[in-house]
C-alpha cells in the first residue's frame, strides 16, 4: 500500500465490492439545504456535503497523525482478511465466551508502528484497522484541531434533533478494502469522512428480520450473522429480501447513520487508506409513546426480552430453545399478511 | 340420558374416546402407601385410592343435589358438541375479544332446571356442564357435607407438599361423553371423583412444545390449540411427539394434577353423568432457585414474556410477528440437539 497525500477525488465501480443485494441511493444534499434536517427528523440517513464540519482534520494524513499522536497507545484491530467484525467479550456469559473464537486480535500500538505496518502489508494478507477514541490522550495538536471543528453547526444539529449528549468521537484509520460488516449501534451517528472514500450500505430497523443479528448476549451482539461475501440463504432466507440504501462518501462528506440502522462500511479497494471521525450521540429521549410502536422501538423491546431471558435462565444456550417453544406453531392465527413477513 | 343412582363400578374400552396419542398409565396407589407422597413430591400425577377424602359427597346424586342446592344460581356451560373449551373474555384486549367467537355459552340456572334439561337431551345435540364453586351459596346441607370432608388428610397433603392456601373448590357435574379439552392450570389440583368415571390424559410441562397453547392474552389462554379429535399436524407438527399419561378415575379416587401439567378430561361415554370436586391450591412458593430451571419454571417465564410483550406493544396481533422476528434464523448455533427439539 502506497501512502499518498494526494486525495483521490474520484472512484470507479471497480473499487466497490460486489454483493447480491438490491440497492437504492442515500440522498445527498448540501448542508445549506433545509431538506437535510427534514430527512434527519424523519429518522432517515442523508449525506451532508460542504459543511466543513471537520475541516481542521483535512490535514490528518498519516505523516501529520504520526507526528502529533506519536505517544498515544492506539487501539488497532488485526484481521486475517478484509472483514473486521466487531466483538465484545467482556460483558458476555462465561459459557459463551468459552466457545467463542474471536475473529481477530485487538492490540495497541503507537501510530508510527501502525503506519510502518500498513505500508509493509501485502494484498490478501493480514490487515489492520485503527479505531481510537479522540480523548485528551491523543495529544495537544490533535485536540486543538478537534476544538476547531464547526461545533456551532454540530451542536445545532444536536439541538434540532433533540439528541442527548455526545458520548464519543472515534477516529478510524482503515486500510483500503477494509470492511466493517453489517451491524447496528444504539446511538445516533454523524459519520464524517476525512480522507479516502468509504461505501456504506444502510438498512432500516424494519429489515431486522432480513439481517438476523446475533443474540444479544453473544460477543457479536448487534452484528448481522449473514456473511455478505457468501450469504447462506438456507439459514437466513429473508436476507434475499434485504434492500440496502447505499452511500459513498469522500473527504468533507458527513453521513447521518440513525440509531438502530444496520450499516456495512467498506473502504474502497485500491483507494488508499481512509480516515473518518464519527460523532455518537444519545438518542432523543422518548416522551409520550405512540402506538403502534415503530421498528426501532420494537428492536429495543427484542433486546430487552433477550436480556431478560438470559438473566432468568442463566444459560444463553437455553434462550433459543425457549424462544422457539414460545413461538413456533403458536401464532398461526395472529400473523401479519405473508408479504410483510 | 337416564339418571341412575346405581353407580357403574366398571367401564370398558368402548366408553373411552379414541385419540392417536401415545400413552402410558398414571400410577395408582392406596392412600396408605408412602409412595403416594413420594410421587407427589416429585411433582408427578398419581391416583390416590381408598382415602374417603370426600366420602360425604358420595350421596351427591342429582336428586340430592337438586333438593339441597335448589336455590343456587349455578354456572352452566352450554356447548353444541362434546367439547367444552374454556375461555375467559374478561381479561383480554378488546381487539382480541372483538374477533373471538366464543365456542359455547355461559349461563346460570337452578340445578333443578339443569337436571331436567340433561334428561331431555338427545345424543349429538346440545350438551351442558355444570361448574359451580362450592361457596356458602350452595346451601346449608351441601356446606355441612363439605365440612365433613376428611380435612385432616387433605391438610396433611397440603402441609407435606408445602402448598399455599386452598383457593377454591369447584363442583363439576358433567353429562356422559363431555370433554374438557387439553389445558393447564396455574395451581395444584386434587381432583376428587365422586360419581361416574372420568378419563384424564396428562402431559408434563416438558411437552409444552407438543401442545401449542394459545397466546397468553387470548381468551383461550392455557388451552392447547390442538384439536385432539382432528389434530392438524401441519400447523402443530410436534403434537405427533406428545406422550400422554392416562388416568381413569371412579368414585372415591383422587387424582393429583400438578401445577402446569396439561390435562384433557372426559366423562366416559354411555356412563351416565359424572360428579367431581376439585381442590385448587397455590403452589409452593419458590425459595432459592436452582439452575437449570425446570420446565414448569420455563413455562412461567414464557407467560411473563408474552404478558410483557402485549403490554409493551399494546396490540396482541403484533406479538407473534415480533416473536418470530426475534427467533427465526437467529439461534442456529444455539440449539438443543435435534432429537430434543
Amino acid at each position: 500500500m502506497e501512502e499518498s497525500d494526494d486525495e483521490r477525488r474520484t472512484w470507479d465501480e471497480n473499487q466497490i465490492r460486489k454483493y447480491d443485494i438490491k440497492m437504492k441511493s442515500v440522498p445527498k444534499h448540501s448542508f445549506v439545504d433545509p431538506i437535510v434536517m427534514e430527512i434527519m427528523l424523519e429518522g432517515r440517513p442523508v449525506i451532508i456535503t460542504d459543511s466543513k464540519m471537520v475541516e481542521p482534520a483535512a490535514k490528518w494524513n498519516l505523516k501529520y497523525l504520526a507526528r502529533h499522536m506519536g505517544n498515544t497507545n492506539c487501539n488497532v484491530i488485526v484481521s486475517k482478511d478484509h472483514n473486521f467484525k466487531y466483538y465484545d467479550d467482556k460483558c458476555v456469559q462465561k459459557a459463551v465466551r468459552a466457545k467463542f473464537v474471536p475473529p481477530h486480535k485487538k492490540v495497541t500500538m503507537k501510530i508510527g508502528e501502525f503506519v510502518d505496518k500498513i505500508k509493509e502489508m501485502s494484498p490478501g494478507g493480514e490487515r489492520l484497522y485503527l479505531q481510537q477514541a479522540l480523548t485528551h490522550s491523543v495529544g495537544t495538536e490533535i485536540v486543538k484541531d478537534f476544538l476547531q471543528f464547526k461545533w456551532d453547526y454540530i451542536k445545532g444539529i444536536q439541538k434540532e434533533m433533540g439528541w442527548g449528549s455526545l458520548t464519543s468521537n472515534l477516529l478510524l484509520i482503515g486500510m483500503e478494502g477494509n470492511v466493517t460488516p453489517c451491524h447496528y449501534d444504539e446511538q445516533e451517528n454523524l459519520f464524517a469522512q476525512v480522507k479516502g472514500y468509504k461505501r456504506i450500505l444502510l438498512f432500516p430497523p424494519e429489515q431486522f428480520e432480513c439481517l438476523y443479528p446475533h443474540p444479544v448476549w453473544h460477543p457479536h451482539d448487534r452484528q448481522s450473522q449473514v456473511d455478505f461475501d457468501d450469504p447462506d440463504l438456507t439459514k437466513f432466507p429473508k436476507f434475499a429480501n434485504a434492500m440496502a440504501q447505499e452511500a459513498i462518501v469522500g473527504p468533507g462528506d458527513v453521513l447521518f447513520i440513525p440509531n438502530y440502522w444496520f450499516h456495512h462500511v467498506e473502504s474502497l479497494q485500491n483507494g488508499g487508506y481512509t480516515v473518518s471521525v464519527n460523532f455518537w450521540y444519545k438518542s432523543k429521549s422518548t416522551g409520550a409513546v405512540a402506538y403502534p410502536l415503530n421498528a426501532t422501538q420494537k428492536m429495543a423491546i427484542m433486546r430487552n426480552v433477550e436480556k431478560m431471558l438470559v438473566d432468568a435462565l442463566r444459560d444463553p444456550d437455553e434462550v433459543g430453545p425457549l424462544l422457539r417453544n414460545l413461538t413456533l406453531g403458536r401464532y398461526h392465527d395472529f400473523s401479519l399478511p405473508p408479504e410483510s413477513q
